[in-house]
């Protein structure tokens, strides 16, 4: 096992099955060091959770637990990106977090960090990232959140 | 005429020409071996397409053709990156797709494999990309879907 | 003073503080020669600005100057990522300009002008970049407009 193998274990997380494209694209592309990751939304093992908008159907806490299983969905696919072996994850880079909710919403910010806080515990230094939160209309399937990833491997 | 100009001939499809961008910013920019391009909307050789919203104006296989003009200006936008020749597209690394729809609308997957498709056909296994759609609440101009993109060439 | 800096003096712009992330993320990460920066809201030295929507509570005008702050922000935190030497710039890559407003505002492109004619106005030739813009429901703290962005530092 590797030290973020570890890391998880410590911390009581278990990766979801890193899921299969909604359509026609990829989960995961590399180029040169970076790995770009498709957005990743609230699938639980192949389960939906999490259908309905944050501010409405959801609270913070609840929209704070979906983007952390969005997060999960993301480690799940860069360990496929990193042939299993998480340790060769050199930085988090960034996080595009995006929350279906209602148009007073203004807690962006409080949803997005269960993805945020979640590669701080796993990553610690490495999950440093960036980010953009934003609130959208709507996302597929009728999800709540939804997340996409930049990562550095080597 | 390069193989992937061949293959657009093959899918009896004709590129538009590349669009000027509608503000003060360039439509494509190369950075190491990346090339970034514009959010590129539904431009039919200077005429605007699919004004109004998916879900209400247009339907999902409407959205999927305004999905594939987008993309079809993406690989005009690309040809000018590489200098005229698209066999220097060595990856399409990623899409991101932004659907003008309805609050209740949940089929953004769908309606973004327009372009997605379009990618796989023209480019074969370098097209598979990964990507991110989410529904937001208007676009400019009033089109019905804009896609961004990022490719890795040589 | 580096030419940046004159030229940003020359143009009667000062940079807003280097605002502190809203949550548990960094307002940069560096990979290879790559800058990401978060998304940046309508800060001016900790104080909020730009609460509602373009097309609502704000003109385009007042879309645009607010674009313009998220751009000067965007600016701050570049500065920082170089150890305080904006000569280091090699090129802005790309922005991410969100846009919160109505669901029939089409002007979008207007309004992240105010950051694209500064990054133009700033950084000149270097400053030729790429975008996407589009109209989301709401933003993190109730901003009108968030924008992010891509650099190429040496």
């Amino acid at each position: 096992m590797s030290a973020i193998d570890d890391r998880l274990f410590e911390l009581g997380l278990s990766l979801p099955k890193a899921a299969a494209p909604a359509a026609n694209y990829v989960p995961y592309a590399q180029t040169g060091n970076l790995v770009v990751i498709s957005g990743q939304i609230t699938l639980l093992d192949g389960e939906l959770k999490y259908l309905g908008r944050v501010g409405e159907e959801f609270s913070i806490e609840e929209g704070y637990e979906a983007a952390k299983l969005c997060g999960l969905n993301l480690i799940a696919q860069l360990k496929s990106a990193c042939g299993g072996d998480l340790d060769r994850v050199k930085r988090v880079v960034r996080l595009g977090g995006f929350v279906s909710c209602t148009p007073t919403f203004t807690d962006h910010p409080k949803v997005i960090n269960g993805a945020s806080d979640l590669m701080a515990e796993v990553f610690g230094d490495k999950g440093r990232h960036t980010r953009a939160a934003v609130g959208v209309l709507s996302l597929p399937l009728g999800v709540a959140v939804e997340v996409e990833g930049l990562f550095e491997i080597e």
